[in-house]
């Protein structure tokens, strides 16, 4: 097992990453804010692993609630029906919600522990690669409205991450592929070597060779780690998470909630970002295409879907969280393994991106 | 105008108290954190005041989202008006949210502030005194849930707080008096000096001549800003805040909310825990009378609503925040100005109080 620390003074917490983590009581009782516990799940999600929870958890007052399953009911209504079960079966403010599942499931679990009586303590087991690299990591939680993505939330820590390799056995090809997306994010914005190392071992992880997966996940909760405990809340470092997902938000928008993938609509946004970012001089087109070739490799899209026109792009962009006082403002690549945040680029360059990229 | 500052470090903000305030843009446009400005307001409110608070901020760009009137509508459903409203008209994350009523618009603005885009900036215009003396200073913030009140929530601190005296000449008496129960509140649990100045000129707070009104204001909000300022998120000492409002809590979701207003149903509250610290033998059943004459004065009520059971008005107090670990806690008044938290009483004592009150 490797440990890594999210430094944020008192409200640093550990991740866990290795196998059979779940069966282990020890990486979760010293976490629990009290007796109660409620483990938040979805139907595709809890078949496999809910049992195991409960008999590692055996000691505590166990509950739970299952949602269904899909990005499409990240909503403030499935948000309630967390509070239901909350209430109806009196929990308090020392009690624990565990989010077991992928990034929905931690968004909005994390997002009702921020709510629950003004703030209650939770923990997060990531199960999908994507989670486990992203979303568990940062702080970062909430639901989606139907005028756009993630705009009703709160930054709300996890006491610690549990990211046992073994659930990812069973995780579908496409998402899996997802996550590789977001793990390319990492190399891309703030690590070449580890950009490099990727592109060498990317055959290895898509046949999800144990020692390299848990090397591409340490490395990635590394990388989010070190920019989230320079920025918490997202004033200005933070933001180059962000490279790929302001292309990728309208592109989930328009195709609704659910019908892409979120990893596979910001590899889309990378390409696109790198496009961008070629067409002003700072990046080559050999570095464009390199991406396009590694993000193919890991089975991902590299073009968005047809019948999106620019200004539709530029529309769904524009409610973007990025805008501010009107001005759209993207992460680009000054050079592979360094995003920076800029709103200096000429329309007309972003509208040939747009065009080239469909 | 008097003005009073919350120290919350660099969360601080100040609160200023007299007349006319509404209209003097100097108060409102160094807390705006951009351009936007959002007024959330509801449907009696709005008609008396959103066009002077629009003349005020005729140089910015001014929103507003009017929601129904009545604590029944401090529901999730209603809070997502308030995120369709900001979205709908492109709201980013350095729009400022107003707050302009009472205390069910200013803990749902505020929440929708806390939430939307995870935090926006909001500012307090109280309307009432309940919430100019009470909701709008501590930056608790949220909405109610069928199965309890204010259980969905965040803390989260305003700018500033306006408190125009003028807003309370339209209050009908009913929530004048319930103001009044709040007010009272703050002198029995921690400022006895006041205690005794509000029983000597209670008849002139009735007739709400303004002096008055301002001076009991600023040392309402000047007590809960000390109890705040030393216990932020409810750790400990701020619990006392609560006096009579585990009672009263029962009594409201017993009726429905909105059927009794808050402060009529924590004037009960407080009259119950008061008669609960006499038969401990904490206070003398002469400071009970003379706290229910005091509310009497102010027209509130001072007993408990028929048919109410002793199981259901215990099984509603179980509900409550205050119970940890299935223990439930009171505040109680050790003497007059001095109030206490605890779980050392008798149950029957306490069945004998919700006897008793009825």
């Amino acid at each position: 097992m490797q440990t890594l620390t999210v430094d944020l003074g008192d409200r640093s917490y550990p991740i866990f990453i290795g196998e059979q983590l779940l069966a282990r009581p020890e990486l979760f009782l010293p976490y629990l804010a009290g007796k109660q516990v409620c483990v938040v799940s979805n139907e595709a999600i809890a078949p496999l692993y809910l049992d195991t929870l409960r008999d590692t958890l055996r000691n505590t007052s166990f509950d739970s609630v299952i949602l269904p399953d899909g990005e499409q009911y990240k909503t403030l209504e499935q948000l309630n029906k967390i509070f239901d079960g909350l209430l109806d079966r009196r929990h308090n403010r020392t009690t624990t919600l565990i989010a077991l599942g992928g990034g929905v499931v931690g968004d909005m679990t994390g997002f009702a522990a921020a709510c629950y009586q003004r703030g209650v303590a939770f923990i997060q087991v990531p199960t999908t690669l994507l989670s486990q690299v992203d979303s568990s990591v940062g702080g970062k939680t909430g639901v989606n409205h139907p005028l756009g993505k993630n705009m009703i939330g709160a930054f709300h820590q996890p006491r610690c991450v549990i990211a046992d390799i073994d659930t990812l056995r069973t995780l579908p090809q496409r998402e899996f592929s997802a996550g590789i997306a977001e793990i390319v994010k990492y190399g891309l914005i703030c690590d070449r070597e580890f950009y490099n190392w990727l592109s060498q071992q990317m055959s290895g992880l898509m046949a999800r060779d144990t020692q390299l997966l848990s090397e591409a996940i340490y490395r990635s909760c590394a990388n989010k780690a070190r920019v989230v405990a320079a920025d918490e809340r997202e004033g200005g470092l933070r933001a180059i998470l962000n490279l790929g997902h302001t292309f990728g938000h309208a592109i989930e928008t328009a195709q609704g909630y659910g019908t892409w993938l979120h990893g596979e609509a910001v590899a889309v946004g990378m390409v696109m970002a790198a496009d961008l970012s070629a067409r002003l001089g700072w990046i080559s087109a050999a570095d464009v295409d390199g991406l396009r070739q590694l993000l193919l490799q890991a089975k991902l899209p590299v073009t968005a879907p047809g019948g999106m026109s620019v200004d539709q792009f530029l529309q769904l962009m524009a409610v973007d969280k990025k805008v501010l006082d009107g001005q759209l403002r993207l992460v680009l690549l000054r050079e592979l393994g360094n995003a920076q945040v800029t709103s200096d680029f000429p329309l007309a360059e972003l509208q040939a991106c747009i065009i080239a990229a469909q």
